[in-house]
């Protein structure tokens, strides 16, 4: 089976999980999701340090796992992704069980960071959308279906999102071969995206 | 006959020509080309005023006369395209037969600009290049292929180019659908949008 790696990218907020999921919703058993978030790293320290980690810097992540995990799925075996719960700030024991599909994509703020996982995908997505309306997303949602408050939101982003955002993920930018403007909600080009997929798919 | 209308935008420099070419070249005569650059208005006043033309604001084109053409080719109409030349810096009498192709492409610094002429379009791509780089490539092409000396280059560059750029030209990359960085050079994007147009031109 040949597989086709596709990346999609960009900041807090921007769109990227929709645009994955519609693909997802699309394409069914065809396409197996793989988030860059369930590699964040196991931590063997207070729940109270936990909270305090930046989960926005590259050090954050096991990329060499998801790497790993990658190339597994490419020569068409199957993995036991890890699984990070927000609630607890940490790896948990469970996994889960991806097996090889002929679409993977794999999805995270950093994931054109390193340039082994960037040589892995086909297709580089970043989902582009304005620093405000990316903020104002992420605010409702964490405000509203992750009961944080409003006042720690605002912290969080000043202090770590937005200038690891400006360090790391904006530069990443560029090593995309498509800029997707507010990504799910773009139907010109997600039609453009599953047309690609489709042609793999029926050929792979 | 279904036309599928796509732009390609971007500054000067940008690589949105060789886009254009690498995919008029694939689809041969399933695709026309309608630059907007032949749109330029006719100008009846002295040569050494239409060289002061300021040629990268939108009031220098005729836009009108060009939404009525890509109507008339959607409608399955031949067109007679004007043709402009630059060594007077007007329009001449000629003008070029476009036939109705199931694919036309618009191509041009300005197109995102007029609404109407935006609704007419299925794919909206913006090439977009580092401003370094376009400069140093329409300084090549004008010194090394029109014969101007680099000074005027940079003069008019400086004096109307980027700031025309700046207020018209890029406010309307908004308006695309997907960017593409580093237009022609850029394999993974024109395969992606190469076969959308395939796909179209197969179901035509």
């Amino acid at each position: 089976m040949d597989t086709m790696i596709i990346g999609i990218a960009g900041g807090t907020g921007s769109g990227k999980t929709t645009l994955t999921e519609h693909l997802a919703r699309r394409f069914g058993a065809d396409i197996s999701v793989v988030h860059h978030d369930n590699y964040y790293k196991r931590q063997d320290r207070p729940f109270a340090e936990r909270c305090r980690q930046n989960y926005d810097h590259p050090d954050a992540f096991d990329t060499e796992r998801m790497i790993e995990d990658l190339r597994a799925l490419k020569a068409g075996k199957t993995i036991h992704c890890p699984v990070y719960d927000y609630s607890i700030h940490n790896r948990t024991d469970e996994t889960v069980e991806i097996r090889p599909t002929k679409v993977v994509i794999v999805e995270g703020i950093l994931i054109f960071q390193s340039p082994e996982l960037r040589d892995l995908m086909d297709i580089k997505i970043f989902v582009e959308t304005d620093a405000d309306v990316r903020i104002l997303r992420r605010a409702l949602r964490d405000v509203e279906q992750r009961g944080r408050s409003l006042h720690s939101v605002v912290e969080q982003y000043l202090t770590t999102v937005k200038p690891m955002h400006e360090q790391f993920v904006e530069p990443t930018r560029k090593f995309a071969d498509i800029i997707v403007l507010e990504g799910g909600r773009n139907l010109v080009a997600l039609d453009l995206i599953m047309q690609r997929i489709a042609h793999h798919i029926a050929e792979a």
